[in-house]
C-alpha cells in the first residue's frame, strides 16, 4: 500500500516558513511539552516562524483550555472535537480526539466525538453544550436568545456559556488555519489511549 | 465520567425486533464470523429478526466487498469509510475504519478516511475514486459524463466504475439504516489494528 | 425539436458492460416481467452483466417491496418516490412514479410524490412516514430517538419503522447507482396510469 | 386510498381572498383562456382578488413568455420547469411541465425537465441555458462574468441572456408565491400531452 | 487604492442593451423620479431597452411597494432587504437599504436588515414577518400550513400574508435579475439617510 | 417606528458578566482607544470580565491586524469583512465595514465587502485573496494544494498565505463569539467614513 501511506517526512505544514529562534519563554514551553508529552505538538511548530504569533497563540490556548472554568477540561476537549468533526479537520480530530480519550479514559467516547457526537450517550447538560457548539459552528447567524436560554435551563451559568462559545469559536479558527496550511498531526497521537 | 460513558448493555439497535431462529446457512455464517473475527458483527444481528432479509443482505454484501473486482478489498473499504464519513455514520465508521486499518496495516490511513479523506496522500487513481464516491454521495443528481470520463482517465475500466458506484451506493444505504436504527458497533472494533 | 428529443437508441446505462448469459432463475424472472409488465425493467438489464449481482439485487428488492409488511405496497412506493425526488433521480422517479399512479389509481398523487410530497393531502401517519424517510435521506446523522418516537406516536410499530428506514435507505442506494451510470428508464413507464 | 387522494374541492390557494369583480380586460382574458385551454389557470384565479395585481401580473407574464425573443417558447418553458424543479414547486411543475410536453410534443422531455434537466439529451446551447438558469436560482450571488461569457460562447446574444435571466428570475418569484399560498394546479394539466 | 475603487463609468448592467426611446408614460415617470430622488434608479434604466418590459415592471413594482396594504411601506422595504441579504444582492441591498434608513429614520435598522435581520430588536409581529419571508426565500418547498398559521397568530390577515409573500417573492426575482446582469446601484444611495 | 428601533441601553452582550478591574496595561489600552477612536470598542468591553482573556485577545488581534505583513491593513480588513459577511455577523460587519471605509476612503468598497465582495471591481490578486478566505470559511475541508497554488500564482508568498488564512480563521472565531453572545457594535461606527 505504498501509494496511500503517509510519508513520515511530510513537513508540518504545506507552507515554507522557516522557524525563527525560540524566545526563552517558548524554549521553556517546548521543553515542557517534550517532557510531558514526549513531543512538541505540530501546531506549535507551525507557529514557530514568528515568536509574537506563537506566544499570543499559546496564551489564548492555555487560558481557554486549561484555566479555571465551569466546564471540565474534558468537556472543553469534547467541544473541540465535535466542532472539528463538523469542519472535518484532520489535524484537530487526531490531536484532540486523543485528548478526549486520555482525559475520559474512554476510547469509545473519543471515537463518538470524532464521528458523530449525537451517537454518544450524554447527559442532557453535555448534549445541550455540544448542540450549541455545533449550531454555532454551522450557522452562527441563527443563534438566538432561545439558544442561550436552553443552556441556562440545563444548568449553565452565563460565564459557562461564554466558555462554551469561546472554545467552539476558537476551534473554528484553528480548524481553518490547519486546513489552510494542510497541518499534519504528530504521529504519536494516533495510538494514544486506545 | 459516568454520564458520558457508553453503556455496555445498549441493545444493538433502538428498535425492539426479536431475533428469529437462524436458518442453517445463517447459523453457519455466524459461526464462521465468530471463528474468524471473534464476534458476529452487529449489523448481522440487527437483521436477524428475519431470515429472508438477513440472507439477502449477506449475499449483496459479500458479493460487493469480497468478490472479484478491479478494486482491491482495501479500496472498497476506503470507499465505504469515505462515504460513511460524509454521512457521519458512527456504526460504519467504527466497523469499516477498523477494516481499512487492518487491510492496509496503516492506522493513519484509517484515521484519514474517517476524518477527511482529502488529508491522505493518495495516488491520483485513488483520489479520483474517492472524489467520485463522495460526489455521488453528496449530490448524485450532478454526476455526469465528465465524472465517468475522469475515472477512465486515471485507468478505471467501465466495470471498475460500476464497482466504485455500487460500493458508494451501498454504504449510502447502510449508513442510513444504521442511523435510522441507532445501530451500535461491536466494541471489539475500537482497538483493532491501531 | 430534434436536439432535445431523447434518442431511442440510448443504451440502458452509460457504461459498456456486456450482458452475461442469464441463469435459469433469472431467465424465468425476466420472462415473468415481460409477461406481467410487457417489458424487463432497465435496472434489471443494467445488472445483467453479472448473475451473482443480479440475483442478489432481485432478492433484496423483492423482499423489500413485495414481502409482508405493516406498510402497504403503495406506501413503500411512496417512500421510494419521495426519496428519489430528494435525490432528483430520473430513472427512479419515472419507474416508481408510475408505480404510485398504478397502485393508487391516482395520477395526482404520483405527480405530488415526484414534485414535492409536502403538497399531497396525506394522513398524519403517511406524512410522518415520508418526513422521516426524507430526513433520513437528507441528513441521516441527525436522526434521533425523537424521530423514532414520532413514528410510534402515529401508530407505527418498531418493525414498521425498520421497513420505512429500509425502503428509504434502499432507494438512497439505487438512486445513486442510477445516477452514477446514467440509467435510462423504459419508455413504457411515461404514459402508464396517467 | 381515500386518505391520500387529492380532494377536488380544495380551494385554489390556502388564503381566504374573495374574488373581486373582473375588469373588462380581465373578463375578456379569462374568456379567452377558457376558450383556448378549456379552463382559467388557477394562478390567474389566485390573483383575481385585486384587479391591479392581476393585470400587472398578466402583463409581465405574457411579455415574458409570449413576446418576441431569441428564445423559443419551448425554451422559455424549459427554463420555467428546470427552475421550478430546483424549487420543488408543485403548482409550476404541473402547469409548466404540461406546457413543455405540449410545445415539444415530447412527453419524455417534459418529465426530464420536472425530475432532473441534466438527464435530458440537450444541445450544448440548451444545456448552458439551463445550467445558467439553475445556478442563478441556487446561488445568485456567485453569478459572474464567466457565466455570461459561457452563454455568449454557445451563441446567445446579450438580449438572449437578459431573457434567460428574466424567465429564471420570474419563476423564482412565482414558485415562491405558489408555495407561500399552497396554490393548487388545475386538474386538467395532469393528463395533457402525455 | 486604485485597483479596488469602483469605476464611475461602469455601465448600469453588464449586458449591451441599447436604450429604446422612452414612451410618453415612461418619460414622465423618469422625470418624476429625477425630480423626487434626484436621479433615475438604475433598475429602470436597465429595463429601458424595451418599453413593454419597463412598463410592466413599473406597474408591478408600484402596486407592490406603494399601493394600499396592511403592511407599511417600511415593512415592505424591510422584507425587500432581508430577502436581498439572504441572496447577497449588491444592487438591492444598496438601493433598498437606503429606503429602510429613509423611511424609518433609523440608520441602525437599515444596517441590521442588510447584515442580519435577526440582530434587530423587532416586535414579534415584524420578526414573524421576516422569518416567513426568509424561509420562503431559502426553502420555499417547506412552507406549510403551520407557517401561515404562525403569521395569523401574530395578527396578520390573509391579505397581509399574500402581501408578505408577494414582496418576498418579487425580490427573489429582482435579486436574480440584478445578479445575472451585474446591475450597479446609483452612487447616490450610499450616503443617504446615514 | 418605536418597536424596531435599537434600544440605546442594550448591554454590550446578552450574558451577565460583570467587568473585572482593568489591569494597568488594559487601562492604558482602553485610554488609548478612547483617545484615538473616541470610544472603546465593545468587543474589548465584552472581554473585560477577565483580564487574562482580554490581554490574550488584544495580543492576538493587534499582531494579526497591525503587525508587519505582506498584506496591507486594508486588505486584512477586507478579509475580515468578506468572512463576516459569509457568517452574517452584525457586530463585525458594522465595526470592520467602517474600517474598510476609513482605510480605503471608499465607502462603496466598504458596502461591497459587507453585501457581496464579488460585486467589487478588484485586482486579480485581491479577488483571489477573498475567494480563498471565503472558501476557507464555507468549506475548510475542501481547501487543497490547488488553492494554495492559486494564491502563489497571483503573487502571494507563503508567509502572505499564512496571513490570509490567519485573518480569515480569526474572524471565523470572533464572528461566532459575537453571534453566541449577541454582541452589539458601538453606535459610532454606523456613520463613520460614509
Amino acid at each position: 500500500m505504498d501509494d496511500t501511506a503517509r510519508r513520515d517526512d511530510d513537513p508540518v505544514i504545506a507552507l515554507a516558513l522557516p522557524a525563527a529562534p525560540l524566545s526563552d519563554a517558548m524554549a521553556a514551553y517546548f521543553a515542557k511539552c517534550d517532557e510531558k508529552l514526549g513531543f512538541v505538538p505540530n501546531v506549535l511548530r507551525a507557529y514557530a516562524f514568528d515568536m509574537a504569533k506563537l506566544e499570543a497563540f499559546v496564551a489564548v490556548y492555555n487560558d481557554l483550555m486549561l484555566a479555571a472554568s465551569g466546564l471540565t477540561k474534558l468537556e472543553r476537549e469534547m467541544i473541540a472535537v465535535a466542532v472539528s468533526s463538523h469542519n472535518r479537520c484532520y489535524y484537530c480530530l487526531v490531536a484532540h480526539g486523543a485528548a478526549v480519550r486520555a482525559l475520559s479514559g474512554d476510547p469509545v467516547l473519543g471515537e463518538q466525538m470524532v464521528t458523530n457526537y449525537r451517537a454518544a450517550r450524554l447527559s442532557p447538560r453535555q448534549r445541550a453544550m455540544l448542540d450549541f457548539a455545533v449550531k454555532l459552528t454551522e450557522s452562527p447567524w441563527t443563534v438566538a436568545d432561545e439558544d442561550r436560554a436552553g443552556l441556562r435551563a440545563v444548568g449553565f451559568s452565563d460565564r459557562d456559556i461564554w466558555d462554551i462559545a469561546a472554545v467552539a469559536a476558537f476551534f473554528n479558527m484553528t480548524n481553518r488555519l490547519a486546513s489552510a496550511t494542510d497541518m499534519r498531526p504528530n504521529p504519536e497521537y494516533h495510538a494514544q489511549a486506545r
